[in-house]
């Protein structure tokens, strides 16, 4: 086909829809260079403000897709099934649900992103191991995932090169938050792993990147169209994202609360919920359970006699990792500064601000503002106290760790403000706001 | 100020007016290189799709002015005034206007730009005179304007190199068509000149880049708009461009046509009654008439008594022209083939298509296609007939000009389908369809 770049765009810039053969010949140009950074930076403001239909997105998602390596998991025998969360501040969901899931009988390939801003990745947060290596080629990746069920990588150059140079444009063209881009963006990475379905948390609120439940259900619809039409089973669920999810925030603190959780230990009911509800989700996709009761079931089990906190560490020692580190969270790395953060008055805690507390410990060295910013595993804070509980002038609403005084007295001033307490109880907003596709 | 140009493009990408401040530093940083292509590409985008408010547009502009040389005309004695065409074919304004306004004592400092597409440029024009040189130095240009009141140039390099640069952007990256970035890329060339008035044509039509009237006269008013804003006094005449202006179209022919014209023997009531129209406003902004009637009454005088001919020779003499070629125009290049192009039948002429007559002399060679082709001064159309005019099958509907047998099979398949021939009278449109500031 002739194709004539400004043809497209003033195309999509006047609101038509395009055709399957220009989406396609479009990306593939901007892929291999042919159509430069300014006409796709053009192209994207026009898909913002004029939008795309399922079927554009559906396209657009699967050339983004085929634009690199799709892993071919035939030689994994059980159903392979994964879950994505649009990301949010402590959550620590994939380092418990994947091990739990696998202990299920299913295979979990999980390919992770590294992060970037305030919200840590599950990558970053497997490194905080000693020795956990997610840098591994795609035939170790397969051999893992046949041996124990799961593997959690990072990925590699070869997966959707197309999303990563589109990505890393539209962060500085004003075009991230558009549904279908976004759409095309995680469903291209996560349908290259070679799974059969999906699960995805979208979050909704202040410290998620979708504010509003609304919108949060319009990418979660989004999603899960575009993973139909590619053949994928997926449904999503929409969870709220106001204050950190689980008591830890920190790359080797939010490690120590996985495995609690993974041993049955947990302290945090949000964090436990919505974990369990992904997993439901999952072992009725991958047939492992008939009922979300069932699942429940079954996921209960494997936490209480102990088979998932064995396949988390049956994997950590697959991929390198230390696992007396994981049998003695004392050898973790553990910051210099451990210092406790009173309550200012006695109450009710009204609001725990996530947006503050990920920043703080950005601030404390636990995430990256730039790419190649190297990342303190230690830094962070635990014990948090969280929406709803009654609290004491005094008594301690969070631990904060830290390795450097003047970076401390930086996310000082930054978590101060995060917290409200109230004289009265407060009400509790409900953590599962809805499901798309179940 | 501390700008990230993302957040200025989201601002706009979000519908809101941009201040003064950002828009110098985003489009300071575009011109010195430390915004990149594709920001602007995105910004170009979100403003063809939200737009800009006159306040914003007139920032644009004064900032795109001042990214190069702002000419000091003050060392010319005469008021200052211009003429600025959105451009049609057969638009030969210009070389009959400058000329004739500079006989009735104004100074008329005109820097024109190539013709690219398929209308041709008044600088293409002026080079069929051989010998004539419009690359002078600004100091040649303000002698001869000093001398003779009125010089004929190029765009050099140092005259608003933002709207370079962002111009051909905006041409591969579908921005071309934005009101506010039209106004901008005008003005800020025009005002650059060191006029003290301006009057524009705008012209509106299937020939034309405004395709309808309420469109001229939006771009129309927001140039007017913009233009007062900077302290100069600028009108717009609204024309119509659906057939050719004039009858010959190429740019030895148009030479030609253009100095019957000052010679007081024009053939065409069309060309000349724009052109007067024009001169007309500028005479009054010059202050060198007090009422329309008495501006044309000096202009016929000056037609009729051979000094508005005499100014062009004088300028082109002083510009290095071949006067000879003007006092005896069968030295102007000539093209090998002249053929004519027969009426299919008896009637009147309905329709003359511009933009057909436009797209065949450019594929005889008389335009370019891209800004590196070489233009034949030789090639064209002349004697077309117009629309309304009574026409006998077999008689000739124009003459074509062609170089080369190929070319010409090529135009001929192109402007075979330009004319309609209707048996009853048609009914003629009126050229000025309307004015604004004046």
């Amino acid at each position: 086909m002739d194709i004539v770049p400004q043809w497209i765009i003033e195309k999509k810039r006047d609101g038509l829809e395009l055709e399957a053969g220009e989406i396609r010949a479009f990306l593939q140009g901007y892929t291999d260079g042919s159509i430069p950074d300014y006409q796709m930076a053009a192209m994207a403001m026009a898909i913002y403000l004029k939008g795309m239909t399922p079927e554009e997105t559906a396209v657009l998602t699967d050339v983004m897709m085929r634009s690199g390596k799709v892993v071919d998991t035939s030689s994994v025998p059980r159903a392979k099934v994964d879950k994505h969360s649009t990301g949010g501040i402590g959550d620590k969901v994939s380092l418990i649900l994947a091990p739990l899931v696998a202990s299920a009988g299913l295979a979990v390939p999980m390919i992770s992103g590294r992060g970037l801003g305030i919200t840590g990745g599950t990558l970053d947060k497997l490194e905080a191991i000693p020795g956990f290596n997610v840098n591994l080629e795609e035939a170790e990746f397969l051999d893992i995932l046949r041996k124990c069920g799961v593997a959690m990588i990072g990925q590699t150059g070869e997966i959707a090169p197309a999303d990563k140079k589109l990505y890393a444009l539209r962060d500085v063209t004003g075009t991230v938050a558009s549904i279908p881009l976004i759409t095309a963006s995680i469903m291209c990475k996560k349908l290259a792993e070679g799974i059969d379905s999906l699960v995805l948390d979208v979050k909704a609120g202040a410290g998620a990147f979708m504010k509003t439940e609304a919108d949060a259900r319009a990418l979660a619809e989004s999603m899960v169209r575009v993973g139909r039409a590619m053949g994928k089973d997926v449904r999503a669920i929409i969870s709220g994202m106001d204050q950190p999810l689980g008591r830890a925030v920190g790359n080797a603190l939010e490690v120590k609360e996985s495995l609690e959780c993974l041993a049955g230990r947990h302290n945090d009911l949000d964090l436990m919920e919505i974990t369990l509800a992904l997993c439901e989700e999952m072992l009725l996709m991958g047939k492992a359970a008939g009922s979300r009761e069932e699942a429940r079931g079954i996921l209960l089990g494997h936490l209480a006699d102990g088979s998932a906190l064995a396949k988390f560490k049956e994997m950590a020692a697959l991929q390198g990792g230390d696992t007396a580190a994981l049998d003695d969270p004392g050898r973790l790395p553990r910051a210099k500064i451990v210092r406790d953060v009173p309550s200012p008055a006695s109450g009710f805690v009204a609001k725990v601000d996530a947006q503050a507390i990920g920043k703080a410990v950005l601030v404390l060295g636990g995430g990256r503002q730039k790419t190649d910013d190297r990342i303190d595993p230690a830094v962070g804070i635990d014990g948090l106290s969280k929406v709803g509980e009654r609290i004491e002038a005094g008594e301690p609403l969070m631990r904060v760790h830290a390795n450097d005084e003047e970076r401390l007295a930086r996310a000082e001033a930054i978590y101060r403000d995060a917290f409200e307490i109230s004289p009265e109880p407060v009400e509790c907003k409900p953590l599962i706001l809805g499901r798309v596709g179940g």
